[in-house]
């Protein structure tokens, strides 16, 4: 079963925009990583909980972004988080936001190289099995 | 010798401000606690150093803020940071923001309760001898 | 009919926290003005809205917080904004940051005063008549 | 004379860091833009004055960021800005981000792509002649 249709609601506020009249360019990869661990979330896990049990954190490594278009404030938007590439230690995302759930045009994409990384050294690790196969499911 | 007139400078970049079209409310805090942080570079101690010697960190208990006039974008801002009560386990610092190093009027005023805790149990715990007698002297 | 038990749910993102492991506490004055905003929004209006059509924007005139107990990475939080006090010009919000919906500890609570300003000048300005009924039926 | 060997000094604050012990990844992005900023300040033009005598804004319009080692609390970065192409509506800067002047590991870079754009209605519009030629002058 794909779930790559999976899309997380973010509500842009104040805190969310700058002098300009619209959003920051760098609030867009906060609400970029909010929709990754919801993601995650929906695979049953957690963060914290993968800290504490298995000793890794996610971290990105990369990302190319295209600012399209400027979401302004008050507005709803829909970010998605399609996992394109399951490695070992690394996964790819791409990722989009739009003003209406499916349809709309796109304010922003990005293509996000995250790495799989020890917590207390900061090195690169394995994914944990049961997380990378139910990641590999999702392909 | 007293260095109560301790200040920071500041600039307000597009990230400090929003829709608005003047700084975000929040982001004084940021500034405050950027004052403090190198008020506390100035006595010869260092956050990390902190935590990583005394096993200390200082948290904002509490605050009382009042937004004066509102500062704006490409602003050269000055932060003080006076220490007007030290105890064993917490201090009290009143701050202003300024336009002008030491006249212009105050943009933003507070007065911050810190505490000192463990940084692994976040538990109140005493402040460090050579660093409470530092802080004591400025008084 | 008293809607003073508006709460809004809030999810702890790694944007949220800082190196002491907890959230960092300017990031408690975003989580208020969320619930602020949406339940303005709940009331039937906007900040955008009421900017272009009113000429006017609510800006933090002062604020008390008091840090109560740190909330950490990943945890679900709720929101709530009571005011307390509905004037001319301005408005009293009192606001509190749980674990839980209605049950658990306070981690963080606020008292707010809000300004409303011409969104042009930044002076002192009435609240809109539909808007001030409408929030005076709330208290 | 070629000012590209232009730095800029940034301190690493807890604002700055997350829960993952390091600076947030959304972080350098701030960055990034305060060396930007403070490199068109160097040229005698700012972002405020732009807008309000020229009618014009700088945007992100793309960017390219490697995040190479992580950047931690209290440290003292350097940020640079170099200008390695300048169009008619638009700039490319190669920025990095290292812990010494000079010297020191990269620990991210980044390609960004800058769209000049009317205030007013967010379109792409030209640079404003004596900056274009001063920036010019800096290849």
């Amino acid at each position: 079963m794909n779930s790559n249709r999976f899309k997380w609601p973010v509500r842009v506020y104040y805190e969310d925009t700058d002098a300009g009249g619209v959003v920051y360019h760098a609030t867009y990869l906060r609400y970029f990583e909010r929709a990754r661990t919801e993601r995650l979330r929906a695979l049953g896990f957690e963060h914290g909980g993968l800290r504490a049990d298995a000793g890794i954190l996610f971290a990105v490594k990369s990302m190319t972004v295209d600012f399209v278009k400027p979401a302004r404030f008050d507005e709803l938007l829909w970010v998605d988080a399609r996992l394109t590439e399951v490695k070992r230690a690394s996964l790819m995302f791409e990722q989009e936001i739009r003003r209406q759930q499916g349809a709309g045009a796109v304010l922003c994409k990005a293509l996000v190289r995250i790495a799989c990384l020890a917590a207390d050294t900061f090195t690169v690790t394995a994914i944990p099995d049961n997380l990378l196969q139910r990641m590999k499911d999702e392909l």
